[in-house]
């Protein structure tokens, strides 16, 4: 299949200027004005055209949830979602396809989906968001979230003794399970990736941890996982390591350029250069942060430390949407009040290229995607600049950035294939989404979450708040 | 004009119900189920009716330089603003339009419009401005933007010697445009109301401060001002009065119930006493504070201390949208940082509350409207409870200000008068309205500012920045 993109907008490194871009055999063949054309043309005058986006963070199944836990901290909200966390593989199947298309129509080619598990259909589960994710016609990395500790595991004990049930599943056969998703659905060239992504160290063995380096390293697979997204995990940390997390996951092997790390709030200097110096990708979840309370991730200083960070938006229930550009614009403006010194800050081209190159890089594939490059695989987005939230004209990246652009995606492509068009998503029927996701659900305004309701005394007692 | 609102869903203390809603004449007259259909009927079926939100501070015509200005600190950002404005009544215009467009269609129904004006033709500016928010039949406090001393008087000395040019227009002549403007334009029950608003104390004499007080109890109108947004403005206050800024606004009586305070950044405990005592309300700007840098504002402070506490959007050049739940969700998930007691934090009904009773308090018009009561002005919005961003069902306040609503607002009655009918503006038409903010505007990524330029040193002198 072969397109012309014709007289669209695309940045340069100070401006922008008009070319025709072509698109063959799913990769970008040609960038230049006035070029011959050849395949289907699509009209790009009045539009820009970007490298797409990398949503490098989220939990697809979370959609389910989305709007309903009061604000509380992680330890809390994820004692409540677990709750309620959905039961049936057709619901993963939807919630994955309702994140792919909040993705796409904000800016997102590719999603990194750290995928809980229904305990029992694990592989079910795995195959219900990679048949969405194929449905639609995203890039996806699909992260099964393992772990072989018990959710209480998750809490510092601050030296009381606590008695930890074990986990149901032992880590052979979480490794196991691992394994065979690979083996059964990791097709690289189809657009969909397994990953070795433990939830995180706090709950995790270091058998665990390993076997996952093992399997990545077997199968060539990128690594992800949770980082310090809590003080309540920086405290754990100490506790069980006797050192940082970072300092830790260095030490057996877990960091480098394959590796991307959830949220990262609580790091100190000698962490941030440990991911400089490994290489590692920090994913950067600014709205899930504020939303649980979980901190301001030190964004500005990993970038002066050379540290590589691309953005997430985060499971929908802790966000609660998968808006990409809301991401980056929080994620780049929040920072202003961390630095006196505005020559620090993040500029609008700057997180685009974040978002963008970044997000490849994340996944050790900046040389497969992530930029406007011939030879690179046609993963494209064509923004319409004359929807009322780009208008006036001024600075189109300014204007996607800090704006808050709505109904802006006209046409996205994926490996060279049109998924979006006319601001439309072509391959699924999003009427029948939303028929589905309604009638699925009810309205309602508070439940009962029994396990919140038996953590919060302890979790109160070890952050030091006041008893209930 | 009668209307009756069948089986939409209201918010109840905890929950949520079904009912009617009738308007009749302007005003809500009646709220229960199963009523008497009467006038015209409107479907509410899956669909949630809330009282109309309050844009409490923005100023319109920045919209033409929104995507445009660098992340800059506000005084080198004011710099290239003003060096920028636009010059012609007929922009105001156009731009007063997109800010009423993009404030309807998230959920507000009134808007404060600190109105930039434009030097020689500050009458013009204040009646294109009116003449726009007649057309689109939005409630609009338009509050003139004035102030009596050179804007090189906003920042701090630092103890040098700085000679400052007087400001071009004299005080009395300043405050007899106001009064002239009152005379012309004030019409309440219209839906147009004149604000006096000095720009702020840093850069206001006390004759322009006080002769505003006399103006306002004169006509019975609000006040407005900034307050304490940035670092500088704090330094500024203290070498220009010897105590804060609020003390000295309470001092000479500027404070009171009809008093709205916009940023509120850079308070002090004794600060917060004043405002609680005074019942003067702090108008959140949570977004152009951290695009410019300026800080998060002591938000549960306020909240803690009983001060009335409400939500602006802010110029379209600091933000750049004009979104409203965009404001009252990150205006409400930010402070979920700054305290590790999650009791403290704001849930979404509260948001709610802060955006449309906490808007009409600032205001001074708690008893005309902000809440669905029988007898209040009908100042309403309908969301449509089957956009895919509000869905799956679950509890819809939260999947409103916690999530990303697009394509949501479904109908609009201000002063009960529909003015947003199956999520189209009904009075004015945006396709031409987009048209002529594109063709009055261009691309472009960079501009030189000249008065940014020569601030800029001087900035980073007085706020202890290294030299360039």
């Amino acid at each position: 299949m072969t397109y012309t993109i014709q007289n669209t907008l695309i940045p340069t490194e100070q401006d922008y200027k008009t070319v025709d871009v072509q698109i063959t055999d799913g990769r970008i063949t040609a960038i230049a004005p006035d070029l011959e054309p050849v395949g289907t043309i699509i009209d790009g005058h009045d539009k820009l055209l970007l490298p797409g986006f990398v949503n490098a963070h989220t939990h697809s199944s979370e959609m389910w949830q989305r709007g309903l836990i009061p604000p509380v901290p992680l330890e809390l909200w994820l004692a409540e979602l677990y709750d309620f966390a959905p039961l049936d593989p057709e619901q993963i199947y939807l919630s994955a396809v309702g994140t792919a298309v909040e993705t796409l129509l904000s800016g997102g080619t590719c999603v990194v989906d750290h995928l809980v598990l229904i305990p029992g259909k694990e592989t079910e589960t795995i195959e219900a968001a990679v048949q969405a994710y194929r449905a639609v016609g995203i890039r996806a990395y699909v992260a099964p979230l393992i772990q072989d500790e018990a959710m209480s595991a998750g809490l510092p004990t601050n030296s009381s003794n606590v008695t930890l049930e074990p986990f149901f599943r032992s880590t052979q056969a979480t490794l196991d399970l691992l394994q065979e998703a690979v083996t059964r659905f990791h097709c690289p060239e189809a657009g969909i990736n397994l990953v070795a992504a433990p939830t995180g160290v706090h709950l995790s063995t270091d058998a665990l941890l390993t076997g996952c380096i093992e399997l990545s390293e077997r199968y060539d697979l990128c690594r992800h996982t949770h980082l310090l997204e809590t003080k309540a995990q920086k405290l754990l940390s100490h506790e069980k390591y006797g050192c940082s997390a970072v300092e830790h996951l260095k030490r057996i092997g877990y960091l480098g350029s394959q590796t991307s790390l959830a949220h990262c709030v609580w790091l100190g200097n000698a962490d941030i250069e440990i991911l400089a110096e490994t290489q590692s990708t920090v994913v950067h979840n600014p709205l899930s942060n504020l939303r649980l309370g979980s901190g301001i991730a030190p964004i500005l200083k990993y970038l002066q430390a050379g540290v590589n960070v691309t953005f997430g938006c985060d499971g929908a229930a802790s966000n609660d949407s998968q808006d990409l550009l809301e991401a980056i614009k929080i994620g780049s403006i929040l920072h202003n009040v961390t630095d006196f010194d505005y020559r620090n800050w993040i500029a609008p081209r700057q997180a685009i290229q974040m978002a963008s190159l970044g997000g490849a890089t994340g996944l050790n594939a900046a040389d497969q995607f992530g930029s406007l490059t011939v030879g690179k695989k046609a993963d494209l987005v064509l923004y319409d600049l004359t929807s009322l939230s780009l208008l006036p004209r001024t600075d189109p990246i300014g204007l996607l950035v800090l704006g808050r652009p709505t109904q802006a995606v006209d046409s996205v492509w994926v490996n060279g294939k049109q998924i979006v068009s006319d601001g439309e998503i072509t391959a699924v029927n999003v009427a029948q989404l939303r028929k589905e996701l309604f009638d699925r659900s009810q309205w309602h305004s508070s439940r009962h979450s029994k396990t919140m309701y038996s953590t919060e005394a302890r979790y109160r007692e070890v952050m030091g708040l006041e008893p209930q």
